[in-house]
């Protein structure tokens, strides 16, 4: 297709069928399986069946909040804060980005732990205000932050505020001169790599709307202005190559480069630019497993390799070496997650040549995982709990043979698929509880209430005992916003 | 690529640029037009430069409601009701599909003017009943209902379910029963046809979630249990083929097949069928404009062509016609809305080569339409007031000579694109508005408050006046579902 028609080429699309990720599972016993390297560090399988997250029945959460439900495993989280904390030296160096998932109880896990927290709008830095997380280990990220953003960082004194546009450099020095400040600045420089899974590409110019373009001379400028400002004080620089990204190759070009350009304003500036070159960040992306197919590295890994390429690059430019910060989001909040869903309705669809495909319909969908629909992602998905609720809707034969099945949404669109493709037991039946694994991470964050669907609850689980932390959105909840 | 990463392949991705849509402006005056085909029915452009939208100055709904703000013409929404109850002769055939867009007052608008509503979710029928909509009226939809939606449509009295699965047969059934009633059901078939603007797709089968399959049996057999079953009564067919359409093709066909069901019915219960053959629902999809490059056709076109199409099939069948329903969301909400951004940064990106794309940020962006990202849909997005704010940031020289532009929105993410390419004045400055037409439809309905940016507000104008329908999303809504 040479263009794009205006109401989008996808939009009446069913998702296509892909290679199946992970290998054909040779039995029923083989679909009980909870792979570690997607599901939460505390989900376990016991020897009655039973699965509990944390020590928690997955039978009683249903029952006590509902489906669907996201259920956090908090040690989880918490582990994966500190593996990065450890990794990076100083739990100071990483900041959470909570775009892939905040709450109030969130923010305090993450403040709990030392680690700093990215924000990138006056909502997410209320939320960690509320929260009470120190705003000195606050950076506020954004193309596009209005005014009120500005000043609301600024009054709440974070720590750090990324810059990304030469208007906003001037706002930004106006208002602390206006506040009487000197606020603390990193210049987001884009370097000309866009890294995803096992692959990055490099060029000189990159297509996007984030910073100041390296190779076009832009971010040095950026540098200057920043260095020239009153109210502004540059701390360092930043970079943000992609994401789900399981090689270090792209961070290298990205350090090597980001490097170059410290060891130029080092070079232009002199004594100034001691601050300035004090810190680099190298941004988010760090993969995670969402099925079998993936195989994430540690975060010590990458820290180290990360730590080497920048000891390298700044021997060879002949500059001090800075810290290194990053910002994990998904690598922290995604695997600890999972969403319970109730199985509705269970179709057979003919698709011709004697084969059909399974169609299991569940109570949520693209309202709280809108990744399958826009990222074509592909999730594991296991039978946690048979039903014993006796909904009416005959269960299928064939006791617990692996069926290829494809998890739909109860959303009036044909692209509402949750799971494009998962191997579950033939006797699926209607009330029967699904769970689909590493939802943490751009789910809940991205959730609608497309078709008037309210949203989900969201509960921690911690040493057997379970806390809400969002509660279901209600029908009155949803009629709100009306002016009746 | 042969299989999505389970992350997503277009997870970072930026959008392709592709051919534009339209032509290019010759000069600035041309950006001053505002396309009839795409702009609501009561937006003109004055002489002296002022934008009004049914009277309303949109510097003035700026200033009173903020940007981001979903501007709905009502006068507009109304006349496409009425273009469609005309076009088939009663405007109980003609249903609002409540998914496209709905609230409470849109609610009243629809009962005012006489048409049905198609629901698909207890959210959406109890925004109807809000609005005292006659639930006789109502239709709902579904491929997964719960009990208790089930339950919801049978007490409140709706006028249609439309049955989807053999195992919501029976427990509609058996509800039903229980509840001492008979409900009206008409049965959903997949006919074997997509359709999607000026092409369409036959096939035997379809791989989808919704309805029976026809050409395996499924709908017969559908039909033949609906006919037994004493809680139920058949009242007809249903189809529903695509989404932006433009052409007649794939509705010709789809009802060529749905009569044929018919006709087997018919022949195989005899008199019980009657009431079956009597109603025959092809469903939504019509095309709307989002760009020049769009000419929709209009109602009245397709409803003749519909009828022509129906009566020539009933005859060659030889059993009689059956009234002709139809579902339109986005041709009667769609066109209608308008919504205003305002400008915060603007930054030209080197692309090599001696190019550079101009990157204009706005105030909202996937949060309130997720449609560019999700579908790669285009956008018609025009300056509509220019700046007497003096946001800093300077204007960009050149007068208002037409530059290429990305219009982008203000969410941590590279995908988050509002309009890809448009034509703008190269003077543009922050502090302008700007207003994307054509976003009546599955904008609002889909939004999300990600990166907590919270829902604009929905304001109806009319006669030059202005009246809020959805009041604009605060830090303390977004926080409302804490439990702290």
């Amino acid at each position: 297709m040479t263009r794009a028609h205006p109401a989008g080429p996808r939009h009446a699309d069913v998702l296509p069928s892909h290679d199946l990720p992970g290998s054909v599972p040779r039995d029923g016993a083989e679909l009980d399986v909870l792979p570690a390297v997607v599901w939460p560090r505390h989900a376990a399988r016991h020897d009655d069946g039973s699965v509990r997250l944390a020590g928690v029945d997955v039978r009683d959460l249903a029952e006590r909040h509902g489906t669907p439900l996201f259920v956090v495993d908090e040690a989880d989280f918490r582990s994966r804060c500190r593996d990065h904390a450890q990794a990076y030296g100083d739990p100071g160096l990483v900041h959470y980005a909570s775009k892939a998932f905040l709450c109030t109880e969130v923010a305090r896990w993450v403040a709990d732990e030392g680690l700093g927290l990215d924000v990138c709008s006056e909502g997410e830095l209320a939320t960690a205000l509320r929260a009470g997380f120190p705003p000195e280990r606050i950076a506020m990220h954004g193309n596009n932050k209005s005014l009120t953003e500005l000043e609301a960082a600024l009054t709440a004194g974070v720590g750090k505020i990324v810059v990304d546009s030469f208007a906003e450099i001037a706002r930004l020095d106006d208002l602390a001169r206006r506040h009487d400040r000197v606020a603390d600045v990193m210049v987001r420089v884009t370097v000309g790599v866009e890294a995803h899974t096992h692959e990055f590409i490099a060029t000189a110019h990159e297509d996007q709307k984030f910073g100041f373009s390296l190779a076009g001379g832009d971010a040095a400028e950026a540098a200057r202005r920043v260095l020239k400002s009153r109210g502004l004080r540059l701390v360092g620089l930043h970079s943000h190559i992609g994401s789900q990204i399981f090689d270090a190759g792209g961070f290298e070009l990205a350090a090597r480069r980001v490097v170059g350009l410290l060891a130029e304003i080092r070079a232009e500036h002199g004594d100034l630019a001691d601050t300035a070159s004090a810190l680099v960040d190298l941004g988010g992306g760090m993969g995670i497993a969402y099925t079998t197919a993936d195989q994430p590295r540690t975060a010590a890994w990458l820290a180290g390799e990360l730590q080497a390429i920048v000891e390298r690059e700044c021997a060879r430019a002949g500059i001090p070496v800075p810290r290194i910060a990053v910002e994990p989001g998904r690598a922290i909040a995604g695997p600890g997650t999972v969403t319970l869903y109730t199985v509705g309705t269970i179709k057979d669809v003919e698709l011709g040549g004697g084969t059909r495909r399974r169609y299991v319909s569940v109570d949520g969908g693209m309202s709280d995982n809108i990744r399958t629909a826009l990222y074509d992602a592909a999730y594991d998905c296991r039978l946690v709990s048979r039903s014993a609720t006796g909904v009416p809707g005959a269960a299928n034969p064939g006791g617990d043979t692996p069926v290829l099945c494809r998890v739909v949404g109860k959303h009036c669109e044909s692209g509402d698929v949750v799971v494009r493709d998962c191997w579950l037991p033939a006797d699926l039946a209607p009330g029967d509880l699904l769970a689909v694994g590493a939802t943490g991470a751009y789910c809940y964050a991205m959730a609608s209430a497309y078709n008037k669907v309210p949203r989900p609850a969201v509960v921690a689980v911690r040493d057997g005992a379970d806390r809400t932390m969002l509660r279901r959105e209600t029908l009155d909840d949803l009629a709100r916003l009306e002016v009746l």
